[in-house]
C-alpha cells in the first residue's frame, strides 16, 4: 500500500462536528443528577448511515429501535440522539415505547422521517427512562446545535468516564479533502450498573451504503472490537457512522483504502482512549500474538491474555511474569507449541524456544514502569498475528465496582 | 435414585490415608524456604489408577511423565510423589529428565516398576527443580510413611493455601464398607508465578481401570471442573485417583452409582474448599443456571457468570446488581430470551419475565452479607441446568497478585 493510495492523512483535534455539514450539542436534561446528559447530532442533509450493535442477547431498547430504523430507512439518517444516566435496558415493552418516542420527538424537531433518527442510551440498567425530561430538553438542544459544539456532545454521553473522547482526521484525495470525526464513551463498569461502549463517527465524504457498512465493520474489528477493559459486553454497545457527502467527494473502489485507513485512525484513537479511561486503569497494554495458525486463533489468544486477571495484575504490579503469559497462551484453546513459543515484554526476550531467560527479568521490570506497555507472545505454530489493547487491573477497579455503597 | 442404590454414605474427617492400605507422609526437602514440601503416598499393593490432567497446552514436565506412566502401566500405580515450591513447568528437556528421575528414585525405594509411580509438582514456573533435594529427602519420607499421616501430605502440597484441604467418606455396600479419601491444593495464583490445582484421591475399593476412569471423569466434570477462582488453568493441574482393593469390595455395575456418589461427595468437598481458599476470597458463591437449551450451554453461561469481574465485584461489595447478571447471561454466547429470563439472589426474585423487581433490592442486599451466596439465572429458553462455584473478587486478590514486591 503506497502513500498515494492512502491519500495524505492528517490527524486533527476535533470530533463529530469537524466534518462539514454536521451540527451537534450537549444539554442537561436532568436524567443525571448533574451535568450534560443529552447529546444531539444532526446532519444538514440526509446521510448514509451504518452501525454495529452489541452482540449481547439482552439488547437494550434503543439498540432494538435503531437497528429497526436503519433497516426501514435503507441506511439513511439525519440525526442521532443519545442520553446518558439511564441505559433503557431490561425495561421491557415500556422501554421500547420510550425509545421510539425519543426518536419521534427528535424527528419532529428535525423535520425528518422518524426512521431517519437513531437513538442510543447509556447508564443504569433496569430503570425506566423519563421521556418527559427528554421531551422538555430537546427544543433547547435543537436551538443550541452548532458546527463547533462536538465537544459538548462528547461530554454529554459520558457517565463517569474520566475524560471525554474525541478524534478527527483529514484526508486529501486527489486534491480534494474529506474529514472524519468521532466521539466515544468508555467501556467497563464506569459506574455501578453502567456498562457501555458508545461511539459516533461522522464524515463529509459521500459513501454508498454498502461501502460505508463494509468500512465500518472492517474498522470496528481492528479497533473497538480489539480492546477490552474487563471482558464484558454491554446491553447497549453501539458504533454509528454517518456520511453526509457535504465535501462533494464520493468514496469509490479507488479511494476506499484511503477512506478506510482514515476511519481506522480516528476509531483507533477513540478506542485507545476508552482503554486509557478504563476504571482503575494506570497502564495501556498492547498485546500482540504472533506465530498463530490463523488470524482468528491469534485474536483468540490475544484476547485471552488481555482478559487474564493474572496478566493484568502482574502488569499492574510491574512483575515481568512471563510464566503467566505462557500459561494463558497454553489454555487459550488455540494451537500452541511450548518448545517453539516465545515471550517478550517490550523489547526484552524472557522466554524463547522452550527456555526461560530470567537474566533479563530486571531489565523487563524496569520497562514495566512505563505507562504504555507492549507484550508479545509467539505461539510457535504458524505465521498469523493479531493485536489487541487492554489496561491493567488495579485494586481501584475492585473498589469502583464493589464498594460504591461505602 | 433410591437410598439403597447409593449405599449408606457417611462423611468423615480424614484424607488420603483413611482408606485401608495407604500410607503417606509429608517432609521438608528444602525446595521451599521453609515447611513441608514433599508428599509421598504409597499403596501397600498395586492399585488401579486414573487421572485427569490440565488441558493447558503448556504442560509441565510431571504432567507429561505421569500421563506416560499411566499409559505404559495400563492404569496401575503404587505411589504418587508430589513436591511444592517448584512447578517444573516450562523447563524443557532438562525438566522432563528431572521428573523421570523423581519417579525413578521413588520406584527404587518402593521397589516397584518406574511406571507405577506418578509425579506431580506445584510452585514457581520456569525454575529448575533441584532433584538432589528430592533424592536426599525421599529415604526419610519412606521411613516416615504411616497410615495416619495423610494430614502431613496435605500440608506438604500447599504453596500459600490458607489451609490444608482434606475430605473422606465411608460407604456401606451390602453390609461391607469401603472408604474414599482425598487431599487438594488450591487454584488461583496462590502466590506470584504459582498457579495449580492438584487433588489426590484414594479408595480401598477394587475398581476395574475402565470403571475407575469413568468415575473420575464424571466426578471431575461436576466438581473440580465446576469451580473457578479466576478463570485460569495452570500448566500443572491434575487429579489422580488410586483404588487398591484392600477392603475386599469390588465395584461393579451394581455398586457403581453408590461409589460414584461417594467419590463425588469427597471431590466436591475438596473443590469447595479450594474456592473458599481462593486468594482474597471472602464468599463462596454458588451459580446455578436454569432454563438453558442444553447442559453445555447452561455450564457455559454459569462459567461466564462465575468468571465475570463485574459479578464478582458486585458480590464482594454486597450489591444486588441483577443487571450485571442479565448482561453476562446475554453475552455468554448461549440461547437467552430476555422476556422470559429471571434472576434470583438467594431466594429473592429481582428480575422476571422481562421486568425488574427492584423493590426487593434491600432484602437482597441483606442476604448478600452472608458468607455463602447463591445466584440463579434462568435463561428462559429450555429446561437444562448447571451449577458452578466461585468466590468474590476483592482488592486483596489484586494485592496478592500485583503488589507482592512491595
Amino acid at each position: 500500500m503506497t502513500a498515494s493510495t492512502l491519500g495524505t492523512l492528517e490527524t486533527l483535534s476535533g470530533g463529530i462536528t469537524t466534518p462539514q455539514g454536521f451540527r451537534a450539542t450537549g444539554v442537561a436534561a436532568g436524567i443525571k443528577a448533574k451535568g450534560l446528559d443529552l447529546a444531539l447530532l444532526v446532519s444538514d442533509r440526509p446521510a448514509t448511515a451504518a452501525a454495529v450493535f452489541t452482540t449481547n442477547r439482552a439488547q437494550a431498547a434503543p439498540v432494538v429501535v435503531s437497528r429497526d430504523h436503519l433497516q426501514r430507512s435503507g441506511g439513511i439518517a439525519r440525526a442521532i440522539v443519545v442520553n446518558s444516566g439511564c441505559a433503557n435496558a431490561c425495561t421491557g415493552d415500556a422501554g421500547l415505547r420510550i425509545a421510539r418516542e425519543m426518536a419521534a420527538e427528535t424527528a419532529q424537531l428535525v423535520a425528518c422521517p422518524v426512521e431517519h433518527v437513531l437513538v442510543s442510551s447509556t447508564g443504569v440498567i433496569g430503570v425506566a427512562l423519563d421521556i418527559d425530561k427528554i421531551r422538555r430538553a430537546l427544543p433547547a438542544a435543537m436551538t443550541a446545535l452548532a458546527g463547533d459544539q462536538g465537544a459538548a456532545a462528547a461530554r454529554a454521553i459520558m457517565t463517569t468516564d474520566p475524560f471525554p473522547k474525541e478524534a478527527a482526521a483529514r484526508v486529501s484525495l486527489g486534491g480534494r479533502e474529506i474529514a472524519i470525526g468521532g466521539m466515544a464513551k468508555g467501556s467497563g463498569m464506569i459506574e455501578p450498573r453502567m456498562a457501555t461502549m458508545l461511539a459516533f463517527v461522522t464524515t463529509d465524504a459521500a459513501v454508498p451504503p454498502a461501502l460505508l457498512d463494509r468500512a465500518l465493520r472492517e474498522t470496528v474489528n481492528d479497533t473497538f472490537n480489539a480492546i477490552t477493559v474487563d471482558g464484558e459486553c454491554s446491553t447497549n454497545d453501539c458504533v454509528m457512522l454517518l456520511a453526509n457527502g457535504t465535501s462533494g467527494v464520493t468514496i469509490d473502489a479507488g479511494s476506499y483504502e484511503a477512506f478506510a485507513h482514515a476511519l481506522g485512525t480516528v476509531c483507533l484513537r477513540l478506542a485507545l482512549d476508552i482503554v486509557r479511561g478504563g476504571e482503575g486503569a494506570t497502564k495501556l497494554v498492547t498485546v500482540t500474538v504472533t506465530g498463530a495458525s490463523s488470524a482468528s486463533e491469534a485474536r483468540q489468544a490475544a484476547k485471552a491474555i488481555a482478559n487474564s486477571l493474572l496478566v493484568k495484575t502482574a502488569i499492574h504490579g510491574g512483575d515481568p511474569n512471563w510464566g503467566r503469559l505462557v500459561a494463558v497462551a497454553g489454555r487459550a484453546g488455540v494451537g500452541f507449541e511450548l518448545s517453539r513459543a516465545a515471550v517478550k515484554i517490550g523489547p526484552i526476550v524472557l522466554f524463547k524456544d522452550g527456555r526461560p531467560h530470567d537474566e533479563a527479568a530486571p531489565e523487563a521490570a524496569a520497562y514495566l514502569k512505563n505507562d504504555e506497555i507492549a507484550l508479545l507472545v509467539d505461539l510457535g505454530v504458524g505465521t498469523a498475528s493479531s493485536t489487541v489493547w487492554t489496561c491493567d487491573l488495579s485494586a481501584e477497579y475492585v473498589r469502583i465496582n464493589a464498594e460504591y455503597r461505602t
